[in-house]
């Protein structure tokens, strides 16, 4: 059986498993991110962004907790966040961002991406109604690169949606839960740097990029956040054995790993992509990244089934259905070109 | 140097991160705690505590979060909790639990301990005072098992206590960060199926006990809990690699393990207590579990630093302190036996 | 100067005013809602609810505190209120329903109503999407009547809703800041008695509708809905001297006032229909109530206001707006009069 | 009957309500605070408080509503607020406070008023301890004046608290359901412009001190708080007739009839304290204002009960009770001359 479901179907890789068993018997006795490893591993991170000492890495466990906790963090109790309909936040984080008190605040995306001309739009109506300060303020814009239907950012959008947060004095935060994904891909011209640059918060995901678990989050700007470390606590996303998390991402950050893992990921999704095309089936968006969105027929659907584990991510009439291919670094080559028989 | 500074210095047992290492490859295509590994764990917990299918069992991570999660879940939006003064919910927790909205109630505790007759005390006189309606609603009694100090509650108090909440109609919780050291120690009589059958829920936790992180909440009744998945991930505490937890919880109960590692940190702990008392050092509290805690003059406190880390949990006075040393599964035995050095 | 900007522009009507200062000397010692004005006034609205003394009236101050409230009581911590994205709750109440941690779930709506059959997708969609336990869960649908555009639902259509809603198990709430203009519109087909058989709880407003200031939020089955006291404590929507409330109640629910006060707001607002159709202005939506909305060139809008107060609702391009003109008890009818100037 | 109960048992003073009856039918189209009577008022009050312009002026109602508004508003989100364990805010307000996700830190009072002496051994004591940043803040000192048992802060105490404040960099703030009173006390010292001076926010009561209903909150340096309006908004504490509030304190402020009003309310009371003196009977607290305490035997509190109302406060052993006495502007004089019956 070959499974396509997600990207956080497999442990850690390999190299990142070793050096944990490796540490596992080792006393670290400063907790909560005091320690050599963990300073290691943001100078590491810090450097790999182009900022200096004074920028600030986090490690947190799982998407949800981490945007919940920055996003809270970044907000002012009364602001709200700009995001996508079909955002993360918005959708499938079981209210996670509203338990803390934020409005998500949605716009419609194409393709999953928002716009920089959108943006724009929403915050000049928004000051334009004179009952603005009875309506929620819009305080963030959170995007995801990759975003949930694979697609990417270029960095002319980025640094347009940039502009038009600092305009309007606004933050912006990027959700790097597949980040590996989108740094390693051709068509990318987004760089760490570059986010670095131009947000006030994203982070690296490594739960679905080799990681066993956890995530580190760049914060350029730590000295514009009073009580970072309380607030990380006061969300239950202060990590004790923090050194674990950032052992994996000096890992991850050293001989380009991260980049590699997905480099294969976007490799494995690659090939896919041709598969089907080459099948004649179309593509619901056109993804340069690790998720493939395709428009089937319900009866090659359930022929794929037989052999390959993968979700169905919308129907389509009644007859089709959208469904969706996910590969990590590990994905099956050989079960991948089997896919050539369902044609 | 040896380091006795806390239990969560250290990364997982060898059997856990053996055991790790080997299904980190396989892919476990259902997350979120939906697949075989979650289920042959949540098996064994449940067996272990005597409870049948209809039991449940969650896998979460921290023991804030967890304690914020179920704390929130159990409670009504206008109840309380009551706690210890000393608790680590109410003092460690960076306000997680009032950040959902509930007010941790006080009431002194003795050796880090309540009783069930100052519970019952604190209730009558709630009901007693015709304004209660006022007032944040006590609906949860919070305890921990072995408590901050290292204290065990017996069979006996827990019964007591849970006579008082079932009386008052309110729940009773028990943190379990430690609990291996509790149902390691020669003096305890407390049982999983005991707290099973006493307790509305409680956590067995893995990160101090021999995991490499992660903890099990029991919850013997969960058809009295309305949607507990998504209030878990409301919370941030759902966990997409659901199986890495349950994995280690698997090691953790099969063959003993886990009542060997609490019973390998309470013999280092007891070779402590007989070495400091031999040394004529005056107990601050008796712990039968793996933290102890002496009052030592400000020299000797120093002297032992320079080979020995540890914290220093309170000055007394200008010439003393009281100091906790905490053992775990593989602590130094020799590092140990040169505490005899200090007297 | 002719005032129709809102219908909170007055204080009380003349017979209100008169009870509150007969009885404002009194000493009425019972707090909180326990004194018998309070009584009095909970059995003339259930009287002319149709309900037995088995259902609850309780006062409170202010639409966005009795909606946070209510809403908040009628709901589970991880549930949403389902209502159009034009509604006060998602656009006027500055994220007063996040701030205790709902998610409003946004239907277009038509007109300011919602339809049965989009509620009913939308649930059905939610369902069977298997991801949902990831989502917020609907718990909850808001409408208002009349709504923000001044239209009613008919018996039929809520009726229609409220079998949804029993459907599918979430409550049904209806904000009647204005609910006067509804139930006095000859249009109008929904009775107090119908509100009280097909919602979970409906708020009959006092502010915008004759009172000096005071909302009564009816709940036909209490018994559902456990420290219904302490958690209006807890929003801060316990008032004190619950008795004004009360007695502003009991006046305007005698002898017809309260259908008298909806009348007379509704005759104006008919009168500016009439006057502006004939001056061959354009209606934005078709209203049966005390709100007018017309679509104006800009000039006309600037000419009336040297004549007449009133808010600009919405640009229309770039010389025409949507002008909203609302009506009270006590507008003056020569000033409404004088809009014939206006052609 | 004498009604001993409490001070919000009346409606407003005849000025009160006879300038509200004046206005009543007039037209105030700005809502919201945005209108003549607000701005007026504002200016009295500021004037009252030798605040210049730039001070700030917010009308509310309700003591808890007022107290969890201005307390979140004050507060970073992972701030506490100190308070006596005594205090309103911790006992008799359902956990409003904590709903916003605010701690209450308290501090053991005496005869309901803290000492600066404990407040700086408090935050002395917390920023030794090492793991303050694992704990909850404390942002500010919450007091009330007169105190829950109606004693006075000196101006000496007031100030020594306040540079506590200062020095620790925490706000202050005031809570002044009863202040009438306290300004009226001959043996207050403690002036409006001192509580400007010393305070980051207070508030004047006025729901107990001669108002309908509403409290308007002084707010010396409104430049330090950003969305002021939306966070009251937000609470669901922003009042759509704002000038109802306005219009009561304008007439509060003139003439000096805040102050007569609680000069009669402590007249009232100093003559039942002198009365129960000659009776014999002891005071529970010495208060020099409206409230009074006193122990009786339980069989003289039921012989009372017969001609006067009021609330047993405590119980004390069996046979005796603490017993409160509140008065305010219109108490009976005669009926409290009768209490000379009950020695």
């Amino acid at each position: 059986m070959l499974h396509l479901d997600s990207d956080y179907i497999r442990g850690g890789h390999p190299e990142v498993m070793n050096r944990l068993l490796e540490v596992s018997l080792e006393a670290v006795p400063e907790g909560y991110g005091e320690d050599a490893y963990t300073k290691r591993a943001r100078k590491l991170i810090l450097d790999a962004c182009g900022l200096s000492e004074e920028g600030d890495v986090r490690f947190m466990v799982g998407g949800t907790l981490t945007n919940a906790t920055m996003i809270d963090v970044l907000l002012h109790p009364c602001e709200g966040v700009i995001a996508a309909e079909t955002s993360h936040i918005n959708v499938h984080e079981a209210g996670a961002i509203e338990a803390f008190g934020h409005k998500v605040l949605t716009i419609p995306a194409s393709y999953g991406k928002l716009s920089a001309k959108d943006i724009d739009e929403y915050l000049g109506k928004f000051y334009e109604d004179k009952t603005w300060p009875h309506m929620v303020i819009p305080g963030m814009v959170y995007i995801s690169q990759p975003t949930e239907l694979g697609t990417l950012y270029t960095l002319a959008e980025l640094e347009a949606i940039s502009r038009k947060c600092s305009l309007h004095n606004i933050r912006l935060y990027v959700d790097g839960a597949r980040l590996a994904y989108a740094l390693a891909s051709p068509e990318n011209n987004v760089t760490l740097p570059d986010l670095a640059r131009l947000c006030d918060a994203f982070y690296i995901g490594g739960t679905k990029c080799g990681a066993l678990f956890g995530e580190a989050v760049v914060i350029p700007h730590p000295e514009k956040i009073s009580h970072l470390f309380t607030q990380i606590k006061r969300h239950g996303a202060l990590f004790a054995k923090g050194w674990l998390i950032a052992l994996q991402f000096e890992v991850l950050f050293s001989n380009g790993l991260y980049q590699e893992i997905g480099d294969l990921g976007n490799r494995y999704a690659g090939l896919i992509k041709e598969i089907m095309k080459t099948c004649g089936y179309r593509q619901y968006v056109d993804s340069p990244t690790n998720q493939q969105f395709f428009i089937l027929p319900n009866r090659i659907v359930d022929s794929i089934k037989k052999r390959v584990s993968f979700s169905v991510w919308e129907k389509v009439g009644k007859r089709q259905s959208i469904v969706r291919f996910v590969t990590d670094w590990a994905s099956n080559i050989d079960g991948i070109k089997d896919l050539l028989l369902f044609r």
